[in-house]
């Protein structure tokens, strides 16, 4: 099978520049060398369910900007709403009306909320619940579940470079969807329970993605009532695609405290915290601020993407094409012989290969799909957005069909 | 004397509304029941070197969004670059090559600089260079100035809700200017000294602005380099104001890191660490990342703000307008016979009353000039911007002139 051409010329020379004056010539979870070969590290454009590398190559987009993006790239009723308040300003001395309209929205949406403040990255949103947290029980542990990525800063970094043992000194670990463990945890913690931490789901890199279950959200519940511990949930990477309340309303669970970031602006940077009434003098307490936390025109467009995902029911329409894209790989899988796992919420698809422990099946799958104009990810969950249409997605399966039939001649 | 009338009406009832749905109504630096009575809360506009609050009162503004507007509300440059970039898009799957662009720019424009990293917040490029001074000397202690603003996060916030004392574990404290204080400190440090963290000169809320001396500068320098520790420098709040090339170029020295962010992207939500070659190694080890780090409108804005600076001259003509202040200032305090103190670089001006502890004849100051359309702080340092002219500079006089007198006849 000939695998269609890739221009590549710009961006090994991009690539080449940013070594001399970026460590490592990228970070984060952004760097392109952690991805499959082949994948561009640098994009020009982004339009609707679509971008556009710096070479000028197309792809259907399933990694959404790793999140942010939910209702497709420059949404026109995001950009006008946009487009309108930066023609006035954006960061200016004290905040706009706008804070106090979305506050009231995320209020409205969200049940567990009784207020919200907002902030720029998710790590500022989960420290920042972890602090009033703090503030508010006047006790010090946290339980995380082990292998939970909550943000990029000492507390909570996956990496172990340039943190102190300190930085984690009251941080306890618990499986996630394991109560046996979460009550050894709570044991554990003794009378200095502040807070459990939890993502909306299980969402660890390079395995399974694993919903929580009922069993596991209640008793979570329950363990932190009992104890006067806050429940935290970490809905950063989820929020706004399974439910608009907060993605453990499916569950009948409600947190505390939540952190919410990547989705709830299209694209802006916004964080958000809410919370309760019982957490509202902690809040209040605690010294939280950023020079851009303000800044009018995110606030603007987060009131015009949650409208927009109120009024087109956004979690059921990620949910359908999700599942759309999730039963033609099936269906691809078993024709092509190539056994697949199939992992997470419809809205936040995985895709693993079985007997595949170095990824190299999945890496081969994706170069496949990415020179056939379909961006995926082969061992992070990937994202759907609502300006993916049943076209996008029958186009995406064409080169998933491809590609599997690759996997296949290799042996898969 | 008859005191202007202020319109009043929409931020009364919108605090009212902000007071449900948010803690404390507000939070942060921004806070506005933190500045004396009848500031507004709420802003509405900005434009060069003018913002209105939501009842329409102008004000000249010398808080520029409290530093990062430094060419003015919606420079016309700079808002042709975001125009331009997001036609076509702003945060995608990847960095666009305007990230490669800005590294280059700060690399150029920044003498101690080999490489630039690219955050959100000042708090995350400041926790950033720990981390990296951590992971580049395997070393723990970190020395700060007593009293110095580093970000709002538990290991340097101004307030101790919700922070544990493992949060302060490693770090340490010397007097700013001090250097027989940075000496002893060192020493306590021990062999697990991992960097000297300095503000580019000491800009505490509510007490006179000091520039460092050389002679405490070079000292610094010399102390890393005898414990081979980092020198970082927090040019967060001053950073392009001074100095194109970091505030501490002014006096000869260099530091290993930088944090930057407020002016460098005039508005756009962006912060930077710039190093040398020594830590980048670290750099490249150490974990950081967020959703929007990577987002090209705030890249764009930063390269088109820096090339702005360098073209105008921006400190030589902050200086000038901050002098031009400052000598009217200095006028009428003689004039009206109300004694006053300035400090702090002239672009980055304080003005502070004698025989006011608590800040009464300031904040009476700053509400006269407030009613005549001059928006001041009374404790904090504040901003100059390129779009002030000579006219805003003497607008603003007229207005600080009545309120001389204003304090002159209430006994001051």
């Amino acid at each position: 099978m000939t695998e269609p051409v890739m221009r590549n010329s710009l961006d090994p020379a991009l690539r080449e520049r940013a070594a001399r004056v970026i460590p490592g010539g990228m970070w984060g979870h952004q760097k392109a060398t952690q991805m499959p070969e082949g994948y561009p590290q640098f994009f020009a454009r982004g339009e609707g369910p679509r971008v556009w590398d710096v070479d000028g190559n197309e792809y259907v987009d399933f990694m959404c900007s790793w999140g942010p993006i939910i209702l497709g790239h420059r949404n026109p009723t995001v950009e006008r709403a946009v487009d309108a308040q930066r023609a006035v300003g954006d960061c200016l001395d004290g905040p706009s009306e706008h804070l106090v309209d979305l506050a009231e929205l995320m209020v409205r949406t969200i049940p567990h909320a009784d207020w919200a403040m907002f902030q720029k990255n998710g790590s500022d949103a989960t420290t920042s619940c972890v602090t009033m947290a703090r503030a508010a029980t006047g006790r010090r542990k946290v339980l995380v579940a082990r292998g939970s990525y909550h943000g990029a800063v000492p507390w909570c970094s996956p990496s172990l470079a340039g943190v102190t043992a300190e930085d984690r000194a009251h941080v306890l670990h618990y499986d996630y969807n394991d109560v046996d463990s979460l009550a050894a945890a709570v044991r554990g913690a003794g009378d200095d329970l502040a807070a459990v931490l939890v993502t909306a789901f299980r969402h660890d890199i390079a395995r399974d993605l694993e919903m929580p279950t009922r069993h596991f959200a209640q008793t979570m519940r329950a363990l932190c009532d009992d104890a006067g511990a806050a429940l935290i949930l970490d809905d950063v990477r989820a929020g706004f695609r399974l439910h608009l309340g907060g993605s453990w309303e499916t569950l009948g669970v409600r947190p505390d405290l939540a952190a919410w970031s990547k989705a709830i602006a299209n694209g802006y940077a916004l964080a958000a915290v809410t919370g309760g009434d019982r957490f509202r003098e902690a809040a209040q307490k605690v010294f939280v601020t950023g020079s851009f936390w303000c800044s009018a025109v995110s606030m603007v467009a987060a009131k015009a993407t949650i409208a927009e995902l109120h009024a087109i029911d956004a979690p059921a329409y990620l949910e359908r094409v999700g599942n759309r894209l999730r039963d033609g790989l099936a269906a691809q899988s078993r024709a092509h012989g190539v056994a697949i796992r199939q992992s997470g919420p419809a809205q936040m698809p995985l895709v693993l290969f079985e007997d595949d422990p170095e990824f190299t099946k999945g890496a081969l799958f994706c170069r496949q799909a990415l020179a056939r104009g379909t961006y995926l990810h082969h061992r992070h969950n990937m994202f759907l957005s609502t300006a993916h249409s049943d076209a996008d997605i029958d186009r995406a399966l064409a080169a998933t069909d491809a590609a599997f039939a690759a996997v296949a001649a290799a042996g898969g």
